[in-house]
Protein backbone atom coordinates (compact mmCIF):
# COMPACT_ATOMS: atom_id res chain seq x y z
CA UNK A 1 0.00 0.00 0.00
CA UNK A 2 2.66 2.51 0.68
CA UNK A 3 4.21 1.73 -2.35
CA UNK A 4 0.80 2.42 -4.38
CA UNK A 5 0.36 6.01 -2.13
CA UNK A 6 4.03 6.55 -3.77
CA UNK A 7 2.79 5.65 -7.73
CA UNK A 8 0.07 7.51 -6.99
CA UNK A 9 2.26 10.98 -6.01
CA UNK A 10 4.45 10.32 -8.97
CA UNK A 11 1.86 9.69 -11.58
CA UNK A 12 1.30 13.78 -12.20
CA UNK A 13 -2.45 13.48 -11.57
CA UNK A 14 -4.02 15.72 -9.29
CA UNK A 15 -7.74 15.20 -10.13
CA UNK A 16 -9.61 12.20 -11.62
CA UNK A 17 -13.61 12.71 -12.89
CA UNK A 18 -15.48 10.57 -10.77
CA UNK A 19 -19.54 10.54 -10.83
CA UNK A 20 -19.40 10.98 -7.05
CA UNK A 21 -17.48 13.22 -4.78
CA UNK A 22 -15.43 11.40 -1.88
CA UNK A 23 -18.31 10.96 -0.06
CA UNK A 24 -20.46 9.11 -2.11
CA UNK A 25 -22.41 6.76 -0.09
CA UNK A 26 -21.67 2.93 -2.28
CA UNK A 27 -18.08 3.66 -2.11
CA UNK A 28 -18.09 4.46 1.77
CA UNK A 29 -19.76 0.83 2.81
CA UNK A 30 -18.12 -1.68 5.34
CA UNK A 31 -17.42 -3.76 1.98
CA UNK A 32 -16.81 -2.78 -1.68
CA UNK A 33 -19.72 -2.62 -3.79
CA UNK A 34 -21.11 -6.06 -4.82
CA UNK A 35 -20.89 -6.09 -9.24
CA UNK A 36 -24.81 -5.78 -9.15
CA UNK A 37 -24.95 -2.51 -7.00
CA UNK A 38 -21.52 -1.70 -9.82
CA UNK A 39 -23.95 -2.36 -12.71
CA UNK A 40 -27.17 -0.56 -11.24
CA UNK A 41 -25.51 2.69 -10.69
CA UNK A 42 -23.55 1.95 -14.36
CA UNK A 43 -26.74 1.87 -15.92
CA UNK A 44 -27.79 5.36 -14.45
CA UNK A 45 -25.25 8.00 -14.04
CA UNK A 46 -22.86 6.26 -16.75
CA UNK A 47 -25.64 5.88 -19.21
CA UNK A 48 -26.36 9.62 -18.84
CA UNK A 49 -22.64 10.79 -18.84
CA UNK A 50 -22.20 8.61 -22.46
CA UNK A 51 -25.55 10.15 -23.49
CA UNK A 52 -24.59 13.58 -22.91
CA UNK A 53 -20.86 12.71 -24.72
CA UNK A 54 -23.16 11.70 -27.67
CA UNK A 55 -25.18 14.43 -27.72
CA UNK A 56 -22.36 16.65 -28.19
CA UNK A 57 -20.50 14.88 -30.85
CA UNK A 58 -24.12 14.68 -32.61
CA UNK A 59 -23.87 19.06 -31.93
CA UNK A 60 -20.47 18.90 -33.03
CA UNK A 61 -21.33 16.82 -36.53
CA UNK A 62 -24.28 18.95 -36.69
CA UNK A 63 -26.16 15.62 -36.84
CA UNK A 64 -29.51 14.24 -35.33
CA UNK A 65 -29.80 11.27 -33.93
CA UNK A 66 -31.90 9.97 -36.23
CA UNK A 67 -28.76 10.47 -38.81
CA UNK A 68 -27.10 7.55 -37.02
CA UNK A 69 -26.63 4.33 -38.95
CA UNK A 70 -24.78 2.67 -36.64
CA UNK A 71 -23.76 2.15 -32.81
CA UNK A 72 -20.30 0.93 -32.30
CA UNK A 73 -19.64 1.10 -28.47
CA UNK A 74 -17.14 -0.34 -25.84
CA UNK A 75 -16.66 -0.76 -21.85
CA UNK A 76 -14.96 -3.62 -19.63
CA UNK A 77 -16.81 -1.69 -16.63
CA UNK A 78 -20.34 -3.27 -17.21
CA UNK A 79 -21.63 -6.52 -18.15
CA UNK A 80 -25.64 -5.50 -18.99
CA UNK A 81 -27.86 -7.49 -21.10
CA UNK A 82 -29.51 -5.47 -23.07
CA UNK A 83 -26.19 -3.72 -23.01
CA UNK A 84 -25.40 0.16 -21.93
CA UNK A 85 -25.68 0.92 -25.82
CA UNK A 86 -29.12 -0.08 -26.11
CA UNK A 87 -30.28 2.72 -23.15
CA UNK A 88 -27.90 5.44 -24.90
CA UNK A 89 -29.86 5.25 -28.20
CA UNK A 90 -33.07 4.95 -26.00
CA UNK A 91 -32.01 7.95 -24.42
CA UNK A 92 -30.92 9.64 -27.66
CA UNK A 93 -34.21 9.19 -29.45
CA UNK A 94 -32.65 7.24 -32.13
CA UNK A 95 -35.80 4.86 -33.22
CA UNK A 96 -34.40 4.16 -36.46
CA UNK A 97 -33.27 0.22 -37.05
CA UNK A 98 -29.18 1.16 -36.37
CA UNK A 99 -26.58 -1.86 -36.65
CA UNK A 100 -25.39 -1.95 -33.35
CA UNK A 101 -21.88 -3.50 -31.54
CA UNK A 102 -21.12 -3.14 -28.19
CA UNK A 103 -17.00 -4.63 -28.19
CA UNK A 104 -16.31 -6.60 -24.74
CA UNK A 105 -13.15 -8.27 -23.58
CA UNK A 106 -10.25 -5.80 -24.72
CA UNK A 107 -10.03 -3.59 -21.82
CA UNK A 108 -8.28 -0.64 -22.05
CA UNK A 109 -7.90 -0.76 -26.14
CA UNK A 110 -11.87 -0.37 -26.62
CA UNK A 111 -11.51 2.97 -27.63
CA UNK A 112 -9.23 2.48 -30.93
CA UNK A 113 -10.93 -1.07 -31.35
CA UNK A 114 -14.00 0.75 -31.42
CA UNK A 115 -12.67 3.37 -33.87
CA UNK A 116 -11.28 0.71 -36.33
CA UNK A 117 -14.65 -1.60 -36.16
CA UNK A 118 -16.54 1.60 -36.76
CA UNK A 119 -14.16 2.12 -39.52
CA UNK A 120 -14.78 -1.77 -41.44
CA UNK A 121 -18.26 -1.34 -40.59
CA UNK A 122 -18.30 2.15 -42.41
CA UNK A 123 -16.62 0.68 -45.49
CA UNK A 124 -18.99 -1.63 -45.83
CA UNK A 125 -21.58 0.67 -46.33
CA UNK A 126 -19.55 2.21 -48.82
CA UNK A 127 -19.26 -1.29 -50.58
CA UNK A 128 -23.16 -0.82 -50.91
CA UNK A 129 -23.02 2.90 -51.84
CA UNK A 130 -24.92 3.31 -47.78
CA UNK A 131 -24.57 6.17 -46.24
CA UNK A 132 -22.92 5.23 -42.77
CA UNK A 133 -22.62 8.16 -39.77
CA UNK A 134 -21.39 5.58 -37.04
CA UNK A 135 -21.71 6.77 -33.33
CA UNK A 136 -18.37 5.28 -31.47
CA UNK A 137 -19.33 5.81 -27.64
CA UNK A 138 -16.78 4.20 -24.78
CA UNK A 139 -17.72 4.49 -21.35
CA UNK A 140 -16.18 3.64 -18.36
CA UNK A 141 -17.47 3.87 -14.40
CA UNK A 142 -13.74 3.16 -12.15
CA UNK A 143 -14.47 5.09 -9.62
CA UNK A 144 -16.39 2.90 -7.60
CA UNK A 145 -13.91 0.21 -8.14
CA UNK A 146 -11.27 1.96 -5.97
CA UNK A 147 -12.25 0.36 -2.39
CA UNK A 148 -12.35 -3.57 -3.56
CA UNK A 149 -8.78 -2.58 -5.88
CA UNK A 150 -7.72 -1.59 -2.21
CA UNK A 151 -8.97 -4.39 -0.62
CA UNK A 152 -6.71 -6.36 -3.20
CA UNK A 153 -3.55 -4.35 -2.83
CA UNK A 154 -3.83 -5.10 0.92
CA UNK A 155 -5.09 -8.12 0.40
CA UNK A 156 -2.20 -9.88 -1.86
CA UNK A 157 0.28 -7.13 -1.23
CA UNK A 158 0.43 -6.85 -4.78
CA UNK A 159 1.43 -3.40 -6.63
CA UNK A 160 -1.81 -2.92 -8.57
CA UNK A 161 -1.32 0.19 -10.56
CA UNK A 162 -5.16 0.54 -11.96
CA UNK A 163 -5.95 2.44 -8.39
CA UNK A 164 -3.55 5.54 -9.37
CA UNK A 165 -4.85 5.97 -12.89
CA UNK A 166 -8.25 5.26 -14.02
CA UNK A 167 -11.20 7.79 -13.72
CA UNK A 168 -14.86 7.60 -14.77
CA UNK A 169 -15.46 9.00 -18.63
CA UNK A 170 -17.54 8.82 -21.59
CA UNK A 171 -15.93 9.76 -25.01
CA UNK A 172 -18.26 9.50 -28.23
CA UNK A 173 -17.28 10.57 -31.66
CA UNK A 174 -19.21 10.41 -35.32
CA UNK A 175 -17.38 8.43 -38.01
CA UNK A 176 -18.56 9.41 -41.35
CA UNK A 177 -17.81 7.33 -44.70
CA UNK A 178 -18.62 10.66 -46.25
CA UNK A 179 -21.60 9.14 -49.05
CA UNK A 180 -25.15 10.74 -48.51
CA UNK A 181 -24.26 14.62 -46.98
CA UNK A 182 -22.15 17.05 -47.66
CA UNK A 183 -22.62 20.04 -45.10
CA UNK A 184 -20.65 18.75 -42.64
CA UNK A 185 -17.10 19.86 -41.48
CA UNK A 186 -14.70 16.76 -40.79
CA UNK A 187 -12.46 17.30 -38.21
CA UNK A 188 -9.81 14.36 -38.57
CA UNK A 189 -9.20 11.46 -41.49
CA UNK A 190 -8.72 7.99 -40.05
CA UNK A 191 -6.00 6.97 -42.78
CA UNK A 192 -5.50 3.25 -41.38
CA UNK A 193 -5.67 0.94 -38.49
CA UNK A 194 -3.70 -1.76 -37.37
CA UNK A 195 -3.62 -4.34 -34.61
CA UNK A 196 -1.13 -7.23 -32.85
CA UNK A 197 -1.21 -8.99 -29.85
CA UNK A 198 1.86 -9.75 -28.37
CA UNK A 199 2.29 -13.96 -27.75
CA UNK A 200 1.89 -14.62 -23.86
CA UNK A 201 0.90 -11.30 -22.30
CA UNK A 202 -2.79 -12.10 -21.71
CA UNK A 203 -1.46 -12.86 -17.63
CA UNK A 204 0.28 -9.14 -17.96
CA UNK A 205 -2.79 -7.53 -17.43
CA UNK A 206 -6.62 -8.05 -17.38
CA UNK A 207 -9.65 -7.41 -16.03
CA UNK A 208 -12.07 -10.17 -14.92
CA UNK A 209 -15.46 -10.16 -13.15
CA UNK A 210 -15.78 -10.58 -9.21
CA UNK A 211 -18.49 -10.78 -6.84
CA UNK A 212 -17.13 -7.84 -5.86
CA UNK A 213 -15.62 -6.13 -8.80
CA UNK A 214 -12.31 -6.57 -8.55
CA UNK A 215 -9.61 -6.32 -11.13
CA UNK A 216 -8.53 -10.01 -10.78
CA UNK A 217 -5.69 -10.72 -10.71
CA UNK A 218 -3.83 -8.15 -12.99
CA UNK A 219 -2.36 -4.94 -13.74
CA UNK A 220 1.02 -5.50 -11.63
CA UNK A 221 3.63 -2.96 -11.92
CA UNK A 222 6.44 -4.65 -12.85
CA UNK A 223 5.00 -7.22 -15.32
CA UNK A 224 3.42 -3.57 -17.08
CA UNK A 225 6.51 -2.37 -17.63
CA UNK A 226 7.73 -5.78 -19.20
CA UNK A 227 4.66 -5.16 -21.14
CA UNK A 228 5.98 -1.94 -22.72
CA UNK A 229 9.91 -2.84 -22.98
CA UNK A 230 8.36 -5.58 -24.65
CA UNK A 231 6.20 -3.75 -27.07
CA UNK A 232 9.10 -1.51 -27.96
CA UNK A 233 11.39 -4.73 -28.89
CA UNK A 234 8.63 -6.98 -30.76
CA UNK A 235 8.91 -7.00 -34.20
CA UNK A 236 5.13 -7.56 -34.29
CA UNK A 237 4.63 -3.42 -33.03
CA UNK A 238 3.79 -1.43 -35.74
CA UNK A 239 6.44 1.82 -36.37
CA UNK A 240 5.36 4.43 -34.40
CA UNK A 241 6.07 7.01 -37.31
CA UNK A 242 3.04 5.41 -39.29
CA UNK A 243 0.39 7.99 -39.06
CA UNK A 244 -3.09 6.83 -38.54
CA UNK A 245 -4.88 10.50 -38.21
CA UNK A 246 -5.05 13.32 -40.00
CA UNK A 247 -6.62 16.43 -39.11
CA UNK A 248 -7.89 17.94 -41.69
CA UNK A 249 -9.97 20.90 -40.65
CA UNK A 250 -10.12 23.15 -37.57
CA UNK A 251 -13.77 23.14 -37.13
CA UNK A 252 -14.12 26.74 -36.25
CA UNK A 253 -11.96 28.05 -39.26
CA UNK A 254 -12.50 25.67 -42.09
CA UNK A 255 -14.28 26.24 -45.11
CA UNK A 256 -16.94 23.99 -46.05
CA UNK A 257 -15.54 20.42 -46.68
CA UNK A 258 -16.82 18.28 -49.68
CA UNK A 259 -15.47 15.01 -49.51
CA UNK A 260 -13.89 13.85 -52.83
CA UNK A 261 -14.21 9.80 -52.44
CA UNK A 262 -16.12 7.32 -49.99
CA UNK A 263 -13.15 5.55 -49.28
CA UNK A 264 -12.18 8.54 -46.87
CA UNK A 265 -13.23 7.83 -43.63
CA UNK A 266 -13.80 11.00 -41.66
CA UNK A 267 -14.25 11.90 -37.58
CA UNK A 268 -16.65 15.00 -37.73
CA UNK A 269 -16.95 15.21 -34.17
CA UNK A 270 -14.80 14.15 -30.96
CA UNK A 271 -15.61 14.34 -27.97
CA UNK A 272 -14.18 13.45 -24.40
CA UNK A 273 -16.14 14.12 -20.89
CA UNK A 274 -15.64 13.51 -17.67
CA UNK A 275 -18.35 12.93 -15.22
CA UNK A 276 -20.77 15.72 -15.74
CA UNK A 277 -21.63 17.69 -13.79
CA UNK A 278 -17.12 17.13 -13.24
CA UNK A 279 -16.99 16.26 -9.99
CA UNK A 280 -12.84 15.50 -9.59
CA UNK A 281 -10.93 14.33 -7.25
CA UNK A 282 -7.90 12.09 -6.38
CA UNK A 283 -9.55 9.25 -4.09
CA UNK A 284 -5.95 8.87 -2.74
CA UNK A 285 -5.00 12.26 -2.47
CA UNK A 286 -7.08 13.13 0.40
CA UNK B 1 -41.14 -23.69 -8.74
CA UNK B 2 -44.26 -26.06 -9.39
CA UNK B 3 -45.11 -24.29 -12.62
CA UNK B 4 -41.50 -24.25 -13.82
CA UNK B 5 -41.46 -28.18 -13.60
CA UNK B 6 -44.61 -28.40 -15.63
CA UNK B 7 -43.09 -26.20 -18.20
CA UNK B 8 -39.97 -28.13 -18.41
CA UNK B 9 -41.91 -31.16 -19.00
CA UNK B 10 -43.73 -29.66 -21.96
CA UNK B 11 -40.23 -27.73 -23.37
CA UNK B 12 -40.30 -31.53 -25.41
CA UNK B 13 -36.66 -30.92 -24.60
CA UNK B 14 -35.31 -34.41 -23.02
CA UNK B 15 -31.63 -33.69 -22.91
CA UNK B 16 -29.48 -30.78 -22.92
CA UNK B 17 -25.79 -30.57 -23.47
CA UNK B 18 -23.58 -29.89 -20.68
CA UNK B 19 -19.81 -29.35 -19.87
CA UNK B 20 -20.04 -31.48 -16.94
CA UNK B 21 -22.97 -34.13 -15.53
CA UNK B 22 -25.72 -34.06 -12.65
CA UNK B 23 -22.93 -34.61 -10.32
CA UNK B 24 -20.31 -31.92 -11.18
CA UNK B 25 -18.84 -30.77 -8.13
CA UNK B 26 -19.75 -26.86 -9.00
CA UNK B 27 -23.11 -27.69 -9.37
CA UNK B 28 -23.31 -29.39 -6.03
CA UNK B 29 -22.15 -26.87 -4.05
CA UNK B 30 -24.29 -25.41 -0.72
CA UNK B 31 -24.47 -22.19 -2.71
CA UNK B 32 -24.37 -21.47 -6.29
CA UNK B 33 -21.14 -20.46 -8.13
CA UNK B 34 -19.92 -16.95 -7.98
CA UNK B 35 -19.23 -15.22 -11.05
CA UNK B 36 -15.62 -15.62 -10.53
CA UNK B 37 -15.70 -19.33 -10.27
CA UNK B 38 -18.35 -19.22 -13.51
CA UNK B 39 -15.87 -17.56 -15.02
CA UNK B 40 -12.99 -19.87 -14.42
CA UNK B 41 -14.99 -22.83 -16.19
CA UNK B 42 -16.03 -21.04 -18.87
CA UNK B 43 -12.30 -20.13 -19.72
CA UNK B 44 -11.28 -23.16 -19.10
CA UNK B 45 -14.14 -26.10 -20.38
CA UNK B 46 -16.03 -23.30 -22.68
CA UNK B 47 -13.34 -21.99 -24.98
CA UNK B 48 -11.80 -25.77 -25.38
CA UNK B 49 -16.00 -26.36 -26.34
CA UNK B 50 -15.43 -23.50 -28.74
CA UNK B 51 -12.36 -23.86 -30.14
CA UNK B 52 -13.33 -27.67 -31.20
CA UNK B 53 -16.43 -25.89 -33.02
CA UNK B 54 -13.73 -23.74 -34.52
CA UNK B 55 -11.85 -26.61 -35.87
CA UNK B 56 -14.51 -28.39 -37.66
CA UNK B 57 -15.79 -25.42 -39.23
CA UNK B 58 -12.25 -24.67 -40.78
CA UNK B 59 -11.86 -28.18 -41.50
CA UNK B 60 -15.09 -27.75 -43.32
CA UNK B 61 -14.55 -24.85 -45.14
CA UNK B 62 -10.75 -26.58 -46.29
CA UNK B 63 -9.01 -23.81 -44.54
CA UNK B 64 -6.52 -23.42 -42.01
CA UNK B 65 -6.50 -20.82 -38.83
CA UNK B 66 -3.30 -18.96 -40.59
CA UNK B 67 -6.28 -18.18 -43.10
CA UNK B 68 -8.56 -16.11 -40.83
CA UNK B 69 -8.78 -12.45 -41.10
CA UNK B 70 -11.26 -11.62 -38.69
CA UNK B 71 -13.03 -13.26 -35.60
CA UNK B 72 -16.45 -12.42 -34.68
CA UNK B 73 -17.62 -14.08 -31.51
CA UNK B 74 -20.32 -13.23 -28.58
CA UNK B 75 -21.59 -14.44 -25.32
CA UNK B 76 -23.35 -13.41 -22.49
CA UNK B 77 -22.15 -15.79 -19.91
CA UNK B 78 -19.02 -14.62 -19.49
CA UNK B 79 -17.28 -11.01 -19.22
CA UNK B 80 -13.68 -11.65 -19.31
CA UNK B 81 -10.84 -9.11 -20.21
CA UNK B 82 -8.85 -10.49 -22.56
CA UNK B 83 -12.33 -12.01 -23.62
CA UNK B 84 -12.50 -15.60 -24.34
CA UNK B 85 -11.64 -14.95 -28.28
CA UNK B 86 -8.29 -14.17 -27.53
CA UNK B 87 -7.58 -17.47 -25.76
CA UNK B 88 -9.61 -19.50 -28.90
CA UNK B 89 -7.48 -17.62 -31.40
CA UNK B 90 -4.38 -18.99 -29.17
CA UNK B 91 -5.76 -22.63 -28.97
CA UNK B 92 -6.15 -22.55 -32.71
CA UNK B 93 -2.99 -21.16 -33.54
CA UNK B 94 -3.80 -18.12 -34.77
CA UNK B 95 -0.44 -16.03 -35.16
CA UNK B 96 -1.26 -13.85 -37.98
CA UNK B 97 -3.33 -10.25 -37.32
CA UNK B 98 -6.62 -10.73 -37.25
CA UNK B 99 -9.86 -7.69 -36.33
CA UNK B 100 -11.39 -9.64 -33.48
CA UNK B 101 -15.04 -8.12 -32.13
CA UNK B 102 -16.61 -9.48 -29.36
CA UNK B 103 -20.38 -8.76 -29.21
CA UNK B 104 -21.33 -8.14 -26.28
CA UNK B 105 -25.43 -7.18 -24.35
CA UNK B 106 -27.20 -8.74 -26.86
CA UNK B 107 -27.78 -12.18 -24.72
CA UNK B 108 -29.91 -14.68 -27.33
CA UNK B 109 -29.40 -12.67 -30.36
CA UNK B 110 -25.78 -12.98 -30.21
CA UNK B 111 -25.61 -15.97 -33.07
CA UNK B 112 -27.53 -13.75 -35.83
CA UNK B 113 -25.94 -10.67 -34.35
CA UNK B 114 -22.60 -12.20 -34.97
CA UNK B 115 -23.15 -13.38 -38.52
CA UNK B 116 -24.87 -9.72 -39.38
CA UNK B 117 -21.83 -8.04 -38.07
CA UNK B 118 -19.30 -10.69 -39.70
CA UNK B 119 -21.40 -9.64 -43.21
CA UNK B 120 -20.53 -5.93 -42.83
CA UNK B 121 -16.65 -6.13 -41.92
CA UNK B 122 -15.87 -8.43 -44.51
CA UNK B 123 -18.09 -6.23 -46.96
CA UNK B 124 -15.53 -3.59 -45.68
CA UNK B 125 -12.71 -5.91 -47.01
CA UNK B 126 -14.66 -5.86 -50.05
CA UNK B 127 -14.35 -2.37 -50.59
CA UNK B 128 -11.14 -2.21 -50.07
CA UNK B 129 -10.25 -5.53 -52.56
CA UNK B 130 -9.32 -7.55 -49.37
CA UNK B 131 -9.97 -11.48 -48.73
CA UNK B 132 -11.94 -11.69 -45.91
CA UNK B 133 -12.48 -15.31 -44.04
CA UNK B 134 -14.42 -14.38 -40.51
CA UNK B 135 -14.48 -17.41 -38.38
CA UNK B 136 -17.86 -17.04 -36.00
CA UNK B 137 -17.85 -17.94 -33.01
CA UNK B 138 -20.55 -18.10 -30.22
CA UNK B 139 -20.34 -20.23 -27.26
CA UNK B 140 -22.71 -19.88 -23.71
CA UNK B 141 -21.78 -22.10 -20.90
CA UNK B 142 -25.52 -22.04 -19.06
CA UNK B 143 -25.95 -25.24 -17.13
CA UNK B 144 -23.87 -23.60 -14.15
CA UNK B 145 -26.59 -21.12 -13.67
CA UNK B 146 -29.31 -23.40 -13.20
CA UNK B 147 -28.64 -23.39 -9.16
CA UNK B 148 -28.77 -20.19 -8.82
CA UNK B 149 -31.77 -19.93 -11.06
CA UNK B 150 -33.66 -22.42 -9.35
CA UNK B 151 -32.44 -20.03 -6.14
CA UNK B 152 -34.32 -17.13 -7.87
CA UNK B 153 -37.21 -18.66 -8.82
CA UNK B 154 -37.84 -19.99 -5.06
CA UNK B 155 -36.72 -16.37 -3.92
CA UNK B 156 -38.55 -14.47 -5.58
CA UNK B 157 -41.24 -16.95 -6.68
CA UNK B 158 -41.01 -15.76 -10.26
CA UNK B 159 -42.01 -18.22 -13.06
CA UNK B 160 -38.66 -17.60 -14.76
CA UNK B 161 -38.19 -20.21 -17.91
CA UNK B 162 -34.49 -19.77 -18.14
CA UNK B 163 -34.20 -22.59 -16.56
CA UNK B 164 -36.14 -25.03 -18.75
CA UNK B 165 -34.61 -24.23 -21.93
CA UNK B 166 -30.81 -23.24 -21.88
CA UNK B 167 -27.85 -25.90 -22.32
CA UNK B 168 -24.45 -25.47 -23.07
CA UNK B 169 -23.05 -24.86 -26.81
CA UNK B 170 -20.44 -23.06 -28.85
CA UNK B 171 -21.01 -23.30 -32.57
CA UNK B 172 -18.87 -21.57 -35.05
CA UNK B 173 -18.68 -21.05 -39.39
CA UNK B 174 -16.62 -19.30 -41.57
CA UNK B 175 -18.29 -16.56 -44.01
CA UNK B 176 -15.99 -15.43 -46.68
CA UNK B 177 -16.33 -12.64 -49.27
CA UNK B 178 -15.13 -14.42 -51.74
CA UNK B 179 -11.88 -12.66 -53.09
CA UNK B 180 -8.63 -14.34 -53.03
CA UNK B 181 -9.01 -18.12 -53.24
CA UNK B 182 -11.04 -20.15 -55.68
CA UNK B 183 -11.17 -23.73 -53.95
CA UNK B 184 -13.77 -23.41 -51.29
CA UNK B 185 -17.34 -25.38 -51.79
CA UNK B 186 -20.12 -22.62 -50.01
CA UNK B 187 -22.71 -23.88 -48.57
CA UNK B 188 -25.20 -20.99 -47.93
CA UNK B 189 -25.16 -17.45 -49.19
CA UNK B 190 -26.13 -14.60 -46.70
CA UNK B 191 -28.79 -12.48 -48.77
CA UNK B 192 -29.65 -10.23 -46.08
CA UNK B 193 -29.86 -8.83 -42.17
CA UNK B 194 -32.30 -6.65 -40.53
CA UNK B 195 -32.28 -5.42 -37.27
CA UNK B 196 -35.32 -3.79 -35.27
CA UNK B 197 -35.59 -3.11 -31.33
CA UNK B 198 -39.35 -2.92 -30.29
CA UNK B 199 -39.68 0.05 -27.77
CA UNK B 200 -39.95 -0.52 -23.90
CA UNK B 201 -38.88 -4.06 -24.06
CA UNK B 202 -36.25 -3.87 -22.18
CA UNK B 203 -37.43 -5.25 -18.92
CA UNK B 204 -39.03 -8.29 -20.24
CA UNK B 205 -35.74 -10.38 -20.96
CA UNK B 206 -32.08 -9.62 -19.85
CA UNK B 207 -29.69 -11.15 -18.54
CA UNK B 208 -27.05 -8.81 -15.91
CA UNK B 209 -24.28 -9.91 -13.93
CA UNK B 210 -24.97 -10.60 -10.02
CA UNK B 211 -22.09 -12.24 -7.65
CA UNK B 212 -24.26 -15.20 -7.82
CA UNK B 213 -24.29 -15.23 -11.73
CA UNK B 214 -28.12 -15.09 -11.63
CA UNK B 215 -30.20 -13.99 -14.54
CA UNK B 216 -31.52 -10.77 -12.99
CA UNK B 217 -34.46 -10.14 -12.77
CA UNK B 218 -36.11 -10.87 -16.15
CA UNK B 219 -36.59 -13.79 -18.91
CA UNK B 220 -40.61 -14.13 -16.52
CA UNK B 221 -43.41 -16.51 -18.16
CA UNK B 222 -46.01 -13.77 -18.93
CA UNK B 223 -43.73 -10.73 -20.37
CA UNK B 224 -41.71 -13.38 -22.79
CA UNK B 225 -45.38 -14.04 -23.90
CA UNK B 226 -46.28 -10.14 -24.60
CA UNK B 227 -42.72 -10.04 -26.45
CA UNK B 228 -44.04 -12.38 -28.91
CA UNK B 229 -47.60 -11.17 -29.71
CA UNK B 230 -46.08 -7.19 -29.77
CA UNK B 231 -43.32 -8.71 -32.54
CA UNK B 232 -46.45 -9.92 -34.71
CA UNK B 233 -48.34 -6.95 -34.64
CA UNK B 234 -45.72 -4.73 -34.65
CA UNK B 235 -45.29 -2.72 -37.86
CA UNK B 236 -41.23 -2.55 -36.70
CA UNK B 237 -41.07 -6.47 -37.43
CA UNK B 238 -39.31 -7.62 -40.54
CA UNK B 239 -41.93 -9.68 -42.76
CA UNK B 240 -41.35 -13.39 -41.72
CA UNK B 241 -41.27 -14.50 -45.13
CA UNK B 242 -38.18 -12.00 -46.35
CA UNK B 243 -35.21 -14.97 -47.42
CA UNK B 244 -32.38 -14.08 -45.40
CA UNK B 245 -29.99 -17.45 -46.25
CA UNK B 246 -30.07 -19.20 -49.61
CA UNK B 247 -28.70 -22.89 -49.21
CA UNK B 248 -26.53 -22.83 -52.48
CA UNK B 249 -24.77 -26.29 -52.22
CA UNK B 250 -24.67 -29.59 -50.21
CA UNK B 251 -20.49 -29.72 -49.72
CA UNK B 252 -21.11 -33.86 -49.94
CA UNK B 253 -22.14 -33.34 -53.75
CA UNK B 254 -21.85 -29.97 -55.20
CA UNK B 255 -19.26 -29.51 -58.08
CA UNK B 256 -17.20 -26.67 -57.34
CA UNK B 257 -18.42 -22.94 -56.63
CA UNK B 258 -17.01 -20.40 -58.06
CA UNK B 259 -17.73 -16.87 -56.72
CA UNK B 260 -19.00 -14.80 -58.81
CA UNK B 261 -18.68 -11.49 -57.25
CA UNK B 262 -17.17 -10.42 -53.79
CA UNK B 263 -20.31 -8.81 -52.75
CA UNK B 264 -22.22 -12.08 -52.32
CA UNK B 265 -21.34 -13.14 -48.95
CA UNK B 266 -20.73 -16.69 -48.38
CA UNK B 267 -21.00 -19.21 -45.31
CA UNK B 268 -18.02 -21.73 -46.06
CA UNK B 269 -18.88 -24.09 -43.55
CA UNK B 270 -20.74 -24.21 -40.13
CA UNK B 271 -20.65 -26.09 -37.13
CA UNK B 272 -23.06 -26.12 -34.13
CA UNK B 273 -21.53 -28.45 -31.05
CA UNK B 274 -22.62 -29.56 -27.92
CA UNK B 275 -20.99 -30.21 -25.26
CA UNK B 276 -17.86 -32.30 -25.55
CA UNK B 277 -17.64 -35.15 -24.68
CA UNK B 278 -21.24 -34.83 -24.96
CA UNK B 279 -23.05 -35.07 -21.79
CA UNK B 280 -26.78 -34.23 -21.97
CA UNK B 281 -29.39 -34.19 -19.12
CA UNK B 282 -31.94 -32.23 -18.30
CA UNK B 283 -31.16 -30.91 -15.10
CA UNK B 284 -35.11 -31.18 -13.89
CA UNK B 285 -35.61 -34.44 -14.86
CA UNK B 286 -33.95 -36.67 -12.83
Amino acid sequence: MQKIRAINQYTGIDTRSAIGTVDYPLANMDRAPTIAELCSIFLKDGVALAVTAARKALHEARLSPLDITHVVSTTCTNSANPGFDHYVCKELGVIQPVEKVLLHGIGCSGGLASLRTAANLALGSSFRGRRARVLVVALEISSLLVRSELDSVHDLQQTRIGVTLFSDCASACILSNGIGGEDEEPIYELLGWDHRVLPDTEEDLGFDVDPLGKFTPKSVLNTRTNIFKRMESSPLTPRPKTRLFRRISNIHRSPLHTPKSPSKLQIRSRFRLGAAPRRSYNPLRR
